[in-house]
């Protein structure tokens, strides 16, 4: 009953018809000569993967869990194969670099890729995830020597990327960190420092790992000015690329936890380990923000992932479970009793996951867009208004996918009843590894401080005003289609709403710096509405236009899988905005001592 | 960092000045002689095993889990010594019948002394829960000599008292069991069939485990009109309650869950063992209802007691994390960096649990309180609204309390950030032992079905009204509290929206059934915060006449609380009331097919 089909008609809706994709990729250089053949040929050996390799070892990764004995991790049963089939058949490098043997596939087409991985197994695909993130870091901010080297071995698999920023007393708070990096002479660094909670630490998928660390300077500034940023090897790297000596990086220990139990999170030593500088002297933050922003984007995938698991098993279930009967009368009277899907709260559950899960998925490809058009195209107006529109979007792809999709895996939990507690039907374990998502990566409450601080208030709100005219130029090209009414009298009277609640914000925030984070979380759920019902109305769109001639039931689906969000799920802003207004005060009122239990 | 201290201070508080439970309690001949001085003995009592013996084996218990081997159950280490400690106290008859050896408390002081065993360990308070809720069954149900036999050893502990309801087939929809009860012709029946999710239905606590079994009569007539309801003891009992043979009852196996580890969830086969009927042939389903009733209250407990938990800890965290800087500058200038409470997004997730934690244990006190008045009072039309208040508020009490109880936990677990997510610290254990009130005892849609269509819709909104006309009583004794004119008028608004929804839903569903379970679960919610309004109406009151007086802070902190819920919370029913005016079109619309994964 659980089970996973990875949804490509849905992919290639999004990608082909929402998007245009093909039209989006000729007219950049970069990607001009990506055709519809090659994406479909991506989605679907990327599906069969993911289908035959990944999701068959899904339960069984997180009953076993990772080991850690003298000193080594042991993953999972079946992960170093899959990881030989991700690294053979050059999935590893396909965003990557042409110029350093990547594929060079643009974001928004790779996004559904990693879907897939995430539906399938989510405790593996951090492997990938953070491999795939080192290589863009190196890629943006390495030396070309050091791109040669480097990145083809990471796109191939032979070696794998990690990121260790976290200290025990420094999480959100990256200033605090310890970890000292001592010039050696020979423009190499000593590198000394225990790093928290790294994902794919030590494991056994591949030859060496990369880390890269983030470190201070012997002279370096106090805080986050003074952070720099090193490329440590376990195993030191000769100039041929064969392996050299151990490198004095010692997993001291793995985490237990809650769930991405096949993911192995470790305590990392570096015992005067032998570092290289990326970038410049205590710019390592900034630098290490290039990767972040990719992982946040990821991680919001991971959301989007396990939602879509969850309820393809969860409704696998629906079919065969027999309980009650519907409203009306039977409607299954040869049978005991009638499908639960007769009963309309389990519909109402199994909408709100699947109408969330779709607009996730619009989501995460528009913001891909936005990251290919700033990164790819020629015309510098376009190139802005992507970096403007990723800006603004990456902490909301980050937290409102991860938030929803959580809530996505608990309501198709619960649409099993008591099945779903148990572990053999993998509803749970959806639930525990959705979980991390929303805290790792910057805890979601910080992606709505970075939404609300430095994409909003800092700008007055210009990025929003640029979001709002973009949806209202949509809204306008949809006047002859007079099935889109309710949406464009709806999504007009929200983007009114979010317009007037970012002023008043920047406003109450320009005489209290309090008010930007209380207000921050709702914000960014507000915000999330409003962009989901843009997508939902986007897609909404080319349904209403192709309805009458299909035959496929897909078009038909899709308008009224919309019209539950838009009727059922987006006067949740109601609610957000009056949460937004009631301020600061309200929150800051009690003393710090009255909040303890004594 | 896991810490667990009873909130007696509060406790006290809802009881003796916001219920003036002495006055209710001297107003009934049954409990006419309990004071002050019992309900702080008992009280402290409870706190004292709650935090001794129960909380410092919730995470080994976890962690240990319960075993099955050879056919037995066997529980982690410590739970046996545990449930001694309870039933050498006493304990386990505190609620009890005093005819019968109970101690015969009122459950508005029960459900206070429920909440600190559910707190300090969920996965023990099972036992302890289901056994109440037997021997509420059998002393409303059972014949004087079948009380007289099997309920003082269960009050003492002696043996312990199971529900076996469930099986493979039949969850919600008990119509359909096939457990069999055959007549053997000397008053006994031989029962066979196989029952799942048994909670306690095998395990090493007590000497004797008596099983309340429904299964089906040779001649019952289908479905749920045909249960009958069976005593079935593990092993036999003599005259003088020693113990016989062996009855058959077998552990087939045990679940291997999310969570309440500790609690052994059985597969248990009976196998032809005898059974003595309890109350009618045919009648067991309703008999069994007084034992849900109680277990839906209690259920709605146990995610109270794991959201106060979850608080406890989280802020015993917060209290020692510093992470940044305030909004308006450095608080703590001599240290790195200030504690995590000074950010107010972080105060939002404190208050938010917190808001709702106590609530809840009002809410809960209430409840009971109504219990008792329905039960014990001398007036019949007391006796009568008490009746009818119970009827409405326990389907809230069972989903409201556990789904914000498990919003709690994952509130809780948020402000660890990644120490949230790590075993060690208990959070993620709170937020798996929640989740499952929110699907045993009838999922929370069933009661969300159960208030909208049994108490609401059946009786044309009578109960509403009831409710309503209370609250009006309430708010009409406050008109002398200048500073409750906030709470006056948002509630008269909230009062007015849930009577005119009421009424919406009831002439919808006069022209369509399905109306009735479209609406359910966001009525259900919004209802609840409408109550949950009143609580924190009632809980202020009492705070705006002792402020001024009062030098320990106590009701000024009440006063703060309350406002965040005001403010920032009852708003949600903006959104549920617009979701539930969506009706049931929207959800009907899509066809069956369109939402399975082909």
């Amino acid at each position: 009953m659980a089970m996973y089909k990875a949804p490509l008609r849905d992919m290639q809706f999004v990608l082909n018809e929402v998007f245009e994709a093909e039209k989006v990729w000729s007219s950049m250089p970069a990607t001009e000569g990506i055709d519809l053949d090659t994406v479909n040929a991506i989605l679907e050996g990327g599906a069969k993967i993911a289908e035959n390799e990944l999701f068959p070892i899904n339960l069984s990764g997180d009953a076993e869990g990772v080991k850690f004995e003298n000193g080594k991790v042991t993953t999972p049963t079946g992960f170093k194969e899959a990881w030989n089939t991700l690294a053979e058949g050059g999935w590893l490098g396909l965003g990557g670099n042409p110029e350093y043997d990547g594929m060079g596939m643009p974001k928004m087409l790779t996004v559904l890729f990693e879907e897939m991985l995430y539906a399938s197994n989510a405790g593996f695909t951090l492997y990938p995830s953070l491999n795939t993130g080192a290589t863009i870091l190196l890629d943006a901010h390495a030396s070309d020597e050091i791109k040669q080297q480097f990145l083809p071995p990471l796109y191939a698999g032979q070696w794998i990327g990690t990121m260790c920023l976290t200290e025990t007393q420094a999480g959100t708070d990256l200033g605090l960190i310890s970890t000292k990096a001592e010039p050696k002479g020979d423009g190499t660094y000593t590198i000394t420092g225990s790093k928290l909670w790294i994902t794919g630490g030590d494991h056994d998928l591949a030859e060496n790992i990369i880390h890269l660390v983030l470190a201070k300077l012997p002279d370096a500034p106090a805080g986050s000015r003074g952070i720099s940023l090193f490329l440590v090897p376990k195993f030191k790297v000769n100039s041929d690329n064969s392996l050299g000596d151990f490198n004095n990086v010692n997993c001291g220990s793995i985490e237990h936890k809650m769930g991405i139990k096949g993911s192995a999170t470790c305590v990392l030593n570096f015992d005067g380990a032998e570092g290289i500088m990326i970038g410049e002297p205590n710019r390592g933050l900034m630098a290490m923000f290039t990767m972040m922003n990719y992982e946040r984007l990821s991680i919001g995938i991971q959301g989007l992932g396990l939602g879509e698991v969850a309820y393809q098993s969860a409704m696998d279930f629906a079919k065969e479970r027999l309980q009650s009967r519907a409203p009306g009368g039977a409607k299954n009277p040869e049978k005991p009793a009638d499908p639960i899907l007769v009963h309309p709260d389990v519909r109402r559950m199994a909408l709100n996951v699947r109408a969330f899960n779709e607009a996730s998925r619009a989501f995460a490809s528009y913001v891909g867009m936005q990251l290919d058009l700033s990164k790819f195209h020629e015309d510098e107006t376009i190139r802005k208004h992507g970096d403007n529109m990723m800006a603004l979007m990456t902490p909301i792809a980050k937290a409102f996918i991860t938030d929803r999709g959580f809530d996505a895996t608990v309501e198709a939990q619960q649409i099993y009843g008591g099945n779903g507690y148990c572990t053999e039907w993998g509803a749970e374990q959806y639930v525990r590894d959705a979980r991390i998502a929303q805290i790792y990566e910057g805890t979601n409450g910080i992606q709505a401080l970075d939404l609300m601080g430095r994409k909003v208030f800092s700008n007055r709100g210009e990025f929003v005003k640029i979001f709002t005219q973009e949806v209202r130029e949509f809204l306008a090209s949809c006047a002859d289609l007079p099935n889109m009414q309710a949406w464009t009298t709806t999504l007009e009277t929200e983007l009114k709403r979010l317009e007037s609640l970012t002023e008043t914000v920047i406003a109450a925030a320009d005489k209290n710096p309090a008010e930007i984070g209380a207000a921050s979380v709702d914000y960014l759920n507000l915000f999330g509405l409003v962009t989901y019902g843009y997508m939902w109305a986007r897609m909404v769109s080319v349904a209403e236009r192709k309805v009458a001639s299909d035959t496929s039931g897909f078009y038909a689906t899709k308008i009224k899988v919309g019209n539950h969000f838009l009727k059922r799920i987006l006067p949740r802003t109601l609610a957000l905005e009056q949460q937004v207004l009631a301020g600061a005060d309200v929150l800051m009122d009690l003393e710090e001592e009255a909040f303890y239990v004594n």
